[in-house]
């Protein structure tokens, strides 16, 4: 809708994936979401822009070869993978499934563009979880690294906490490989955790509304949080609640791949962004949804659980991102008003939350 | 029949892909290889030693899993990939079918074990070539990173030349994801190319001789400069020559594998190795080969043609290779002798080189 609302040509293109695991495991959105075609309809109504779609498998060559052949793209944005983490930690099969359809999708974008749009410029979504927690700085995709007096470039090493995220690190080397060797044109998005309600477009009908998971498997930390705050439950922290993540508002997701779109990387060139705009930790978030929850009188208490996860609890954190700055992403801040305002609009759905989605069901073990 | 000489129980898997590939592309080896099972049979019959065989796809989860619910084994070496990067960039299909069976396999390997031995130690062939060639010395899988004052270890970066290469790079990724979080056990072996005809049980009987690949898709290097020696052709230096890389003898593979066996990588351990003993230019070898060649009245001559693959062809390469010397490994260096042996060999199977398998078929482009 962003696209095409900045007079951009758009197909979207779903197989429903994640709706169909999302019923699999007991995990609906708050809000039933219109399939992708009724979305485009409605959206078409209120704004008048088309949206091309098509529905089917991109993991399936020969689907996706057709619609590149048919359409020429100028950018393709790949954001179609299996994106959660406890669903692909949950056990073999559903590690298969992420594994498989994560890599093909990949591979997939790659040989239809090499061999039906070479020039086309392939939108990666990546994730700051490919980097994981290291000692040091994390830089923006890329590290100089001087060993022994002599010094190389390599790409920022990776070691991530999932096998979801194992998957995007495996994505990078594969589309890293590529760049070098045939002169793809790749932008690769190291994106944080989206919170947020709210565009431009999902505002122009309550039937846009973003997708919005607080189960335990798709749904993320703030939405969790949010969610708990309505249902007047403790928010769950995992362990000491230290872990660190660099987030951002849904407005600036959309901003960032549309800044990535019209500032494609050259033949042979990997663009790496690491997109977030500000860094808290668990704790902090807890701390910034009780602050503001209360003031709604919804008296939120906040409660440690064991962590399901392996992770460290508390460690250094400092990841750059200018690049998208540099670009001109103007930042919408996790602020008070954000938060009341995501509250307030899950506050009118309060009666449709189902409490036994949001505590851990999967353990990484 | 190294293991099983050794005293260990064996079971050999194979799907033959590496053959019928071969007979695809007019790849032939030099002497014709009997069947895995014929093998195991004539090895019996001249050592006594029984190695059960099993043909089928590792890439089959249930295949895979049904071997290892028997088996229950305390070790699997995980040979079973496409082993040829001309091959892999050979076009879109054989892109595929590299892609899809050595992640497949890998990831089976890693499942089957989960769930069905695991305590076992898996040994994982991988390749020099997942580093390429970078500035800085090459060190043994780690390096400890410093940047801005702070200090991490990490995976050795890695940036391969070929897609199968980079099927390896994911292969590692992979594994160290499972090493640290479920616990696995695995031996990583960055092996260099590998040459050499003779092994104690392969001189046993000669149809025991090991698979000899003189063509430009599974030949490597030093079997090509001897089979053009032996078959009056130039040797064909691809570009400047001074591509360096890391080279072994067979009866030293050998060697490495067992030895990564009886020292096995303990729970949530990866151990990594680089598998090599002596590093040479492609000029250096061209030159040991002609000086043994000439000896023998070959006339050989060295003729530069333009390099097929995309890869510096003049650069720093110093790989650290302590780990195996230390595990007790005792090299076979590539001596006059050696090269002297196995040129006796191709001689006596002159008419059998087809000289049109040897010019390069296949271009990074």
């Amino acid at each position: 809708m962003d696209f095409a609302n900045a007079g951009h040509d758009v197909c979207a293109v779903d197989n429903y994936f994640r709706r169909i695991i999302a019923e699999e495991t007991d995990s609906e959105a708050l809000l039933p979401t219109p399939t992708l075609t009724e979305r485009a309809r409605i959206f078409e109504e209120v704004s008048g822009k088309k949206i091309d779609v098509k529905i089917g498998d991109l993991a399936d060559p020969d689907f996706m070869n057709d619609i590149v052949k048919d359409y020429k793209p100028d950018t393709i944005v790949h954001y179609a993978e299996q994106p959660s983490a406890p669903y692909s930690m949950r056990g073999a099969k559903e590690a298969r499934v992420t594994f498989q359809n994560n890599l093909n999708v990949t591979f997939n974008v790659i040989w239809s563009i090499l061999e039906h749009a070479p020039d086309a410029h392939i939108i990666k979504l990546g994730t700051m979880g490919e980097y994981g927690t290291p000692n040091i700085d994390i830089e923006e995709g890329w590290i100089d690294v001087t060993h022994k007096g002599r010094t190389q470039k390599f790409l920022f090493p990776r070691a991530a906490g999932s096998l979801y995220h194992t998957t995007k690190v495996l994505d990078t080397d594969l589309l890293w490989f590529y760049v070098r060797t045939y002169n793809l044109r790749v932008t690769d998005l190291m994106q944080g955790p989206v919170y947020g309600l709210s565009s431009d477009e999902a505002d122009l009908d309550p039937r846009l509304t973003p997708n919005f998971h607080y189960d335990d498997i798709f749904g993320t930390l703030v939405n969790r949080f949010l969610v708990q705050s309505v249902a007047g439950i403790p928010l769950t922290v995992y362990g000491q609640g230290g872990q660190t993540r660099g987030y951002l508002n849904l407005r600036d997701t959309l901003q960032c791949v549309r800044l990535a779109a019209e500032n494609p990387a050259g033949p042979g060139e990997l663009n790496i962004f690491n997109q977030l705009t500000e860094t808290f930790s668990v704790n902090e978030v807890a701390a910034k949804v009780k602050a503001v929850g209360d003031q709604k009188g919804l008296n939120v208490e906040i409660k440690a659980i064991p962590n399901p996860r392996k992770e460290l609890e508390d460690h250094y954190y400092n990841p750059q991102h200018s690049g998208l700055l540099d670009l001109g992403l103007k930042p919408n801040f996790m602020t008070d008003e954000v938060i009341a305002d995501m509250l307030d609009r899950i506050i009118e759905h309060k009666d449709r939350i189902q409490i036994d989605r949001i505590m851990p069901r999967v353990r990484w073990s």
